[in-house]
């Protein structure tokens, strides 16, 4: 079964064909995926290459027999440490021209979560909400106090460096693509506000739908996976939006809105794990991640994401009177395959790969562990389409056949 | 019709009387309540005499026309300044001996939202919320940028200053029973580590189920109130769990998690408003406020708390192997009471207001706005439960004759 590509009413919305051919009953195969968000024709290359690096982490840790949260957080470090991508290395700059990033990543086996917001100086955030996940999972600290989940600014720096992760001088963060870039959207801004000003002396602001940040602003990184025991998991990782006031946290450090991962259970036929990218403010008030993790429920993948995406992000009514909605979403869920009465004998697990964005494009790389290297796709909404009120999906399936099928 | 009081299996399940009498067809009424989470029986009468004064203050606003979203900020910033309360002034001071503060607020009428995450030097961390609600219905900033709805750390400080907010230094934060509790806890907690260095030096931990934190730590302080249009508004304010690392952010301060707002719609035949209190880490992780929300818009808001506090809280399975789950919630729901076909006319509002917990006790203030005073009520598990595995809930009903039911 290949998804469909399916067009639905009303005209704003288009949907392009699928991308991933099945790949059927591959024994000893793991699947991973990444996605960048938004960004410009000619960063393409550089995008499609820090993907295929990341998923090749990711399979390397896979094979060496790591859990999907392991292998996630691996994939994530990669993105990190890209001056191309929006997170860690090379983040946009804040007002004050200083880097505050946000990282959580979430794991589907044990349903613990990880988060840090607004932190600096460190170069891989995401190794922080790592280890705040497994901190917390070895139980109560002394005293009987609770472990944090979520910590920011200076108190989760201070608390990367004493549980042993390294700091990083501020100013090695930055990329000369950020730099400029804050160079470029302060000019800009100072330009805005003198218009303004000119304009309407009691009114600064400004009903803007031009996206006058650039095309940097929301390149924010992702990925979803599953490991050779079916568990799922998902991390997040962001800069930021450019010129954001110092102190603003986005989705990327929000519980069910950056990042979710579930395995099946008793409840849930399906495990899923999803990461999400765009604007933070309007995919925390939307709560995306877990949105669509919910919708992966239903029977047909592909409709429930479609309308999760319109439903849930484009129309809904958290987000009323925005006129541009910007995100995207990479969503894999999971079951098992039973062959039919009277055997039932499990086949594998059927993996669905799906991706979805309102932001005029996305990239996403993905692969197996037998796969020799990534495969790259740049999915870009159809000439003549308005970003933030159409979406594009696509997506793919394949069966992985895992040597531990007896585990399932 | 009155609240039931229903007692579910299995044993561990415990439902009080309820402690609202009715108050039908009242006129001009309008509704609104608080709660300080788990406390000492020795503060009982501090905590009554707050939550009326706060109960009070939020009337007085809406009497004076105000909103929603107006008379629970005003509510909240009566509970901010009580040194009894773990909010604003005299909250728990964290591992440094530094008071920081979350808090959150929604509007069920926008469905907008604004929260900060440990601020300090801020007396009342919910007017700062509140302003970032408030300035990001305003629309964008200059050259287009998305305002923020969630500050943290020295940013949300600085950006309150620059809105107005007055600093205030933060030795005048601690009151002299949260600097004794501080002391108190250090010397508990230096005294753990010390026996647990000494049975095992390589392992810092201890599974302890006992309560060492004291009394203080959970009175988290909220509000959930209805204005006499029909709006409903909720907020949360904390001073965090005690001896907690810095830059720690607990639920009042997470979307979804510590207070929930939403108006009727097509969609919900109900409106809700959600605050809760309790383990932050816990209420996090289960996303409580925006779950009894969600429950709510079945028909028996009774059942559908009680079954969403079992189902969603005690049982989660995000808290999977967790010996105690500890918060409380309170709950407005509202929905038009509509006279039987053919007239069909709109008779004012059904009013329901619920409380629940699984902490020893929870402090709840009600008044409508033709009470001359507040009711306050302190609801304990009946001796011999468990707290964190036996819940009580309680509630009562009215209904509102607003003067603007044209409008409803």
């Amino acid at each position: 079964k290949l998804c469909r590509a399916t067009l639905l009413s009303p005209g704003q919305l288009v949907v392009q064909n699928t991308g991933i051919k099945q790949e059927s009953k591959a024994k000893m195969c793991w699947w991973v995926c990444f996605r960048a968000g938004y960004h410009s024709e000619s960063k393409a290359k550089e995008y499609k290459h820090v993907c295929k690096r990341a998923c090749q982490r990711a399979v390397d840790r896979l094979k060496a027999g790591a859990l999907a949260v392991e292998a996630v957080a691996a994939a994530l470090v990669e993105l990190e440490d890209s001056p191309f991508t929006n997170a860690g290395m090379g983040s946009n700059l804040n007002l004050s021209g200083e880097i505050e990033c946000d990282a959580s990543i979430m794991d589907g086996k044990s349903l613990h979560y990880g988060a840090v917001g607004a932190i600096s100086g460190i170069k891989n955030p995401v190794l922080v909400a790592n280890r705040l996940l497994s901190e917390a999972q070895k139980g109560k600290l002394s005293a009987g106090r609770i472990p944090p989940c979520f910590l920011v600014g200076r108190g989760a720096h201070d608390w990367a460096v004493s549980h042993g992760i390294p700091p990083c001088p501020s100013e090695k963060m930055a990329s000369k693509f950020s730099l400029s870039a804050y160079k470029r959207n302060k000019r800009k801004m100072e330009l805005a506000e003198k218009i303004d000003t000119g304009h309407n002396h009691t009114k600064k602001r400004r009903q803007s739908s031009e996206n006058e940040n650039g095309s940097g602003c929301l390149d924010t990184v992702g990925a979803v996976v599953i490991d050779l025991e079916g568990n799922v998991a998902a991390a997040v990782s962001s800069g930021g939006l450019a010129m954001k006031h110092p102190g603003r946290v986005g989705q990327a450090a929000h519980y069910g809105c950056g990042c979710w991962a579930e395995n099946a259970c008793s409840m849930n036929s399906h495990s899923t794990a999803v990461s999400t990218s765009g604007c933070g403010e309007h995919l925390i008030r939307t709560m995306l991640a877990r949105e669509c993790s919910a919708a992966m429920q239903s029977e047909d993948a592909h409709q429930a994401l479609l309308e999760a995406m319109q439903n849930k992000f484009i129309s809904s009514p958290f987000l009323a009177g925005e006129d541009r909605v910007l995100g995207g979403v990479i969503v894999l869920r999971c079951c098992r395959c039973v062959e039919p009465p009277p055997s039932q004998n499990i086949q594998g697990i059927l993996v669905e790969f799906l991706w979805s964005h309102t932001t005029e494009s996305m990239c996403v790389g993905y692969m197996s562990a037998q796969d020799s290297k990534a495969k790259t796709h740049i999915s870009r909404l159809p000439p003549g389409t308005v970003p933030g009120q159409c979406l594009a999906i696509e997506g793919g399936v394949c069966r992985l056949m895992s040597p531990y099928n007896a585990l399932l």
